[in-house]
């Protein structure tokens, strides 16, 4: 083997993505790549479209993986249903909310943003103004902001949507298989995810489905979707036609591997995955805080899976995730934008959220500390 | 693990990509995931960057892996440089042809095609005879065009270009590590390829490289790459930046796989490695002209890896197909477009242009045919 290959060493993954891959699905990525038309890989598509609807809530047709990784899936989402001059509102408190922006604008939308203090959720009664003020083409929403720790609402600002003609866009790559998501209840048009969080696969996929709503929106498109790769309309014909036919070919390999992540999670079952990632954020907050180390979200908001500790003053943070991952296997990951050098990112995703990874931890910071 | 990954059986791969994978591969992807940006990480990049290089015979700096399948990296190349009313000129003479015109065109460009019959290659002469009477800001062509089989002439397009203020973009999905290409002495400014073609890695990555024309293009946009996913302007901030910051969660365990891949086929040599494509070539071309049957393309353009075989009068094409598939368990592929029916199209990509494959093929279809 290549030696550099040779040479890695299994770290303890809680940073903000990718997190521990279990042994199986490393046993899944190394199965004999087939061919992307052969019919048992089909029958592989066809039972990871099941998976993802279960996973995800929703009856919808269109849930497939795209073939790309998280933002692959934003991307997707808002390329497929944004035509230009159509009105977007983004619902930002952090990183992926401002990326949304970026993406949306380039793609030719007349972009507002109702923005909340990073480290605070959004704003139900806020958007609710603001909805009635004016109308939107597109309202879109992080689930859980993996910047900030956050946990949105996403199931109350869907109650202010349902109804209406807006799409309701959500952002699920860190809270997929972490908290509760339920698509069809909570009105959710779009919803886009990344295999490499609560999944707990590795990177290069990104779950995405798509309503009745959403898909008349991209039916009725003007202008062809301005992005070949990403077009729904055609990826359609190889991931749920009748007759199946050649778009790209298929990231083989890892959709073995997706297919073994599900298989793992459902097999768990989805409400005790919940309660453990639940179980092990309590651990880690209660660790922490007999340390005196204190959380950047209020209780209420915070994600099991993406815990945004303060750094004391006087800790130099860079120093700490240092000797973390040199010392003792561990990654934990910094603070982004404003957060940078504020916070650390502790992560609590999928496979990681453990009891005894959790108690690994929390013994290598405090003797890092110390 | 879950049944169907289980039942994945071992399948000698002789369509049009994916090829079979060596276990050196199947070993590297399945390392344990680390984090995206850790030190040990962004060595493998840096690594994978220098073997792209040798490969591609290019000493462009901005030589990397865009995380999607080989048409993703089309969709980089187009959206990165052109400028909406750019003028393009496709040489087209197959699929990947049309395709190319189907994404520029998408992206805003007024899109011209010189075509070619299908199983032909590209005339330099009408290609120099259009570049005299007609400006374009881009001029784009496949260089190993899957669909038929055919080779085009892109040292001598290059020639025609040279000098010239126009971009010059190749299509290498098929081409690279089967065939000789040099990007730089050709002049090419932009290239694409795909992993699961001649590089033997599962499907997932493409290769892309720009020359220093095409940055100076993609620098003075005047509007941003209408793509965030693909906006190389960023993704260079994570593969080649002093400080690699974070642009997406790159697929570290396929980019593992590539690095493997990469590894065996420079160890090998490269020239070995095209001499290798040449002989399972010849040899399965006098296979099947002592079967009596013949090849869509005419000698010297026929692509080694690539090989576009004439479905005799009065045989059912798929029946042959799906038998070599159940009872061998050799993929081939199918015609596509206008030559579905027509063709069948035999790949000897990477890893499975070898003589013993190429035996088991013969000896398998004489059995079918018979």
């Amino acid at each position: 083997m290549a030696p550099l290959l040779d040479k890695i060493e299994e770290m303890l993954l809680m940073g903000p993505g990718p997190s521990c891959v279990p042994e199986a699905i490393y046993a899944a990525i190394r199965r004999p790549t087939i061919g992307h038309l052969d019919p048992h890989f089909i029958a592989i598509m066809d039972a990871i479209k099941t998976q993802l609807r279960e996973l995800i809530g929703t009856a919808n047709q269109l849930t497939i993986p795209i073939s790309g990784t998280g933002s692959a899936g934003m991307e997707t989402c808002f390329v497929n249903l944004i035509e230009p001059g159509n009105r977007v509102l983004v619902l930002s408190n952090g990183v992926f909310g401002v990326r949304m922006q970026d993406v949306a604008g380039r793609l030719g939308a007349s972009v507002e943003a109702l923005e909340f203090e990073w480290g605070t959720p959004v704003s139900v009664d806020q958007v609710a103004r603001r909805l009635a003020e004016r109308k939107y083409d597109i309202v879109a929403v992080v689930h859980a902001e993996t910047s900030t720790g956050v946990r949105n609402p996403i199931e109350d600002i869907g109650k202010l949507l349902s109804g209406s003609g807006t799409i309701y866009l959500v952002d699920a790559v860190t809270s997929l298989a972490g908290i509760p998501i339920d698509m069809d209840a909570c009105g959710i048009d779009a919803l886009y995810s990344g295999t490499q969080k609560c999944i707990s696969c590795p990177p290069g996929l990104s779950p995405v489905s798509m309503s009745e709503k959403a898909l008349a929106k991209l039916k009725h498109r003007e202008l062809k979707v301005p992005n070949w790769y990403l077009d729904l309309s055609m990826i359609v014909g190889y991931w749920a036609g009748e007759k199946r036919s050649y778009h790209h070919t298929a990231p083989i390999n890892m959709l073995y591997a997706l297919h073994a992540a599900l298989d793992l999670i459902l097999a768990e079952g989805v409400s005790k995955v919940f309660e453990r990632h639940g179980r092990s954020h309590e651990q880690l907050v209660a660790g922490l805080d007999k340390m005196g180390l204190k959380m950047l979200v209020e209780r209420p908001y915070r994600l099991p899976m993406l815990n945004a500790v303060l750094v004391p003053e006087g800790v130099q943070e860079a120093v700490v995730r240092e000797r973390l991952r040199t010392e003792f296997h561990i990654e934990i990951g910094a603070g982004l934008g404003p957060l940078a050098g504020k916070i650390w990112r502790v992560g609590l995703m999928g496979h990681t959220a453990r009891q005894t990874n959790v108690d690994r931890f929390l013994d290598s910071l405090k003797k890092v500390l110390n």
